[in-house]
């Protein structure tokens, strides 16, 4: 067998404005390159007291169990939602967007049962649908998504959600993945049950270790399971040994990964989370300014700053466009999803990637590869967007 | 909330001579601060291509389905486990060490049932228990640990144990967690049907991103699996979709982790892998005749050469040991697992930490903290070592 002939890693340079990873700020990648401690040192069990410390911070909870979850955001997510569902359960999961139907196929496999509330792709849920599907299907779980990525909603008055499910003793698992650190999101005062994230997004850290927070009720149902949870690799009663007082080995921590969530935390931390909240708004307002002001229009009801929904002139496919900006200005934007596949745009605006800077070449690359369609004004969006982001 | 004041990311700078993490290599830690692409832009898929084509050559394998799992190596384990365990499956795994513990656990979830072949710590499978497990039990698998962290014992004859199996139409799962990239291995020729292993170990890249290999006939059992396979993140049965041709989103890749583990696959073939298999074999040989000089001895009959376990006299605590080398030193080596608690040092040499200066480093340090103990003679360690090495 030869050896394979594989060159220096050369990866192009590109500015990421889809939805997640987003642009690694270089502290963050500086902590990635900084030599390893074993996963059990003293120094690492320091280490992750400041991680929780800081993820509690961006959460807004006080919540004890509150963790990095080793993998990705689907990782955290299934570990939410596989150590609370217990065979015979009843879950609502929400239809109005792709990361709903994931949330169903990991309450399936954990022996539960999904009661889908829809709304159309692009809109929040409405809550009496929601009610509606409590009043016929007394769940134990009401599971919903606070930013959709497939489709640049944001769900609205969660309180309203939680106090519902709440009401009805059921609990509630919330979907942050591009909603923490970017967006308005408060754990506790909300009375969120459980609520998840992913590194990649509005936090800036590379994928591979992901927020999970959990309150009381939430590990008292885990505590009290009668059957064992799906996943070893995932199973919360065990982790909690490790990520508890005890410290004791379950697996190998993704140590680098460990370092980048805390300096991408500290990086929020220092900037304030309300700021940060702020920050994101503004710029994603001049985002959504100039894509007005060029003659194209949102395709959400209820924006999400973090993750911005355009819909494309009938006559032009996404892909064209995100190939363009990917081999003409080394700009990463998504296209649609699901229902929504072929028609949108999907324009991020998370953690390190939410700058003016950004902004402005998105938008003059796009009024670059758009100007000629029927009613397309690409200066005239440049201008807007120069004019809010100047305020 | 206050914003935790949280300072500078300034870990100790630790010799890594534990089971793992090793130490990682300067040049693989460049690649991981490497600002990031997304995990669906061409030229990650390119790079993707790149590391399977490397992984193949390491475990030495043609195997189409040869990928590293988004997560540490346990999520390796489950999904080598989870995916090839059906309801109802019998599966034989092994007694001999922490690990086949786990595996069972796993099997458990996946509705399997277990059979355990016991051998004492210290000690590897007989063949004839294995075969009497057979003749009782008829199996639908067969896991076994190629070299056991816990217990630093090496597996040997992995060709006669998975020819009994497939004589009996039964598979095999080969744990290389701690082999694979040090140790030889070879999955074609051995004729292992899946094997899995991690990043921190011999191959020395950060934990994250774990080598998974399947051969045709475990990819044909998944292909036709009745039941769906316990963990979303982990269905290979969808993940195929992202690393098989139609390269399809199923969850974000932790990109930088496998940034990580190119680096360290191209090291690995740099040097070549039988050239590295007998660096492994040579360095450890040193440190194996400066621990027996210095008047211990290995608490394992099968020598692994990636993870030495030494047995510590009657009147030391193996904590006492290890702390003292971590604070003393800054050289992590662990003490036992399990039925070997409090009984050994497990000292590793794995990847870019198999180097003479390590041993000779780790056999001072143990010869100062050892060296008023009855029956131990530090210089004569130091001496059989050094001789031993610059042959």
């Amino acid at each position: 067998m030869e050896r394979p002939a594989v060159g220096e890693l050369t990866p192009p340079n590109r500015t990421l404005m889809g939805p997640g990873p987003s642009d690694v700020h270089p502290r963050v990648r500086r902590a990635m390159a900084t030599p390893l401690v074993g996963h059990l040192d003293p120094a690492f069990v320091d280490l992750m007291d400041e991680v929780q410390e800081l993820l509690r911070y961006v959460f807004r909870t006080d919540n004890e169990w509150t963790v990095p979850i080793s993998g990705t955001g689907s990782a955290a997510m299934e570990a939410a939602i596989a150590n609370l569902t217990e065979p015979g359960d009843t879950v609502v999961v929400p239809g109005n967007g792709y990361f709903g139907g994931r949330m169903a196929s990991m309450v399936e496999r954990s022996g539960g049962e999904t009661v889908t509330v829809d709304a159309p792709w692009g809109e929040p849920l409405d809550i009496d649908d929601v009610r509606a599907a409590f009043d016929a299907h007394d769940p134990d779980l009401l599971a919903f998504v606070h930013g959709e990525t497939s489709t640049g909603v944001l769900q609205p008055d969660v309180p309203a959600l939680t106090e519902l499910a709440h009401d009805n003793d059921a609990l509630t698992i919330v979907d942050a993945v591009t909603t923490f650190g970017g967006v308005e999101l408060k754990v506790d005062e909300w009375e969120i049950d459980a609520a998840y994230s992913a590194a990649q997004k509005c936090l800036s850290a590379p994928p591979g270790a992901s927020p999970l927070t959990l309150g009381e009720r939430a590990m008292a149902k885990i505590e009290q399971r009668e059957s064992s949870v799906n996943s070893w690799y995932l199973d919360l009663t065990e982790l909690t040994d490790y990520w508890g007082e005890e410290r004791a080995y379950h697996h190998t921590a993704p140590i680098t990964n460990v370092y980048a969530l805390r300096e991408a935390l500290r990086l929020a931390a220092e900037e304030g989370i309300e700021a940060r909240w702020e920050r994101h708004e503004r710029v994603a307002n001049g985002l959504r300014a100039g894509i007005e002001a060029m003659g194209l229009e949102l395709a959400s009801t209820s924006w999400l700053p973090s993750l911005n929904t355009v819909r494309l002139p009938a006559d032009i496919e996404d892909a064209t466009v995100t190939d363009e900006l990917l081999d003409g200005y080394d700009i990463e934007v998504a296209g649609g999803l699901g229902d929504l596949s072929g028609e949108i745009l999907r324009i991020g605006c998370m953690g390190h990637s939410a700058r003016r800077s950004n902004v402005l070449s998105v938008l003059g690359a796009l009024g670059d590869v758009l100007g000629e369609s029927d009613g397309i004004d690409a200066d005239a969006g440049l201008a807007a967007a120069r004019k809010e982001l100047s305020n």
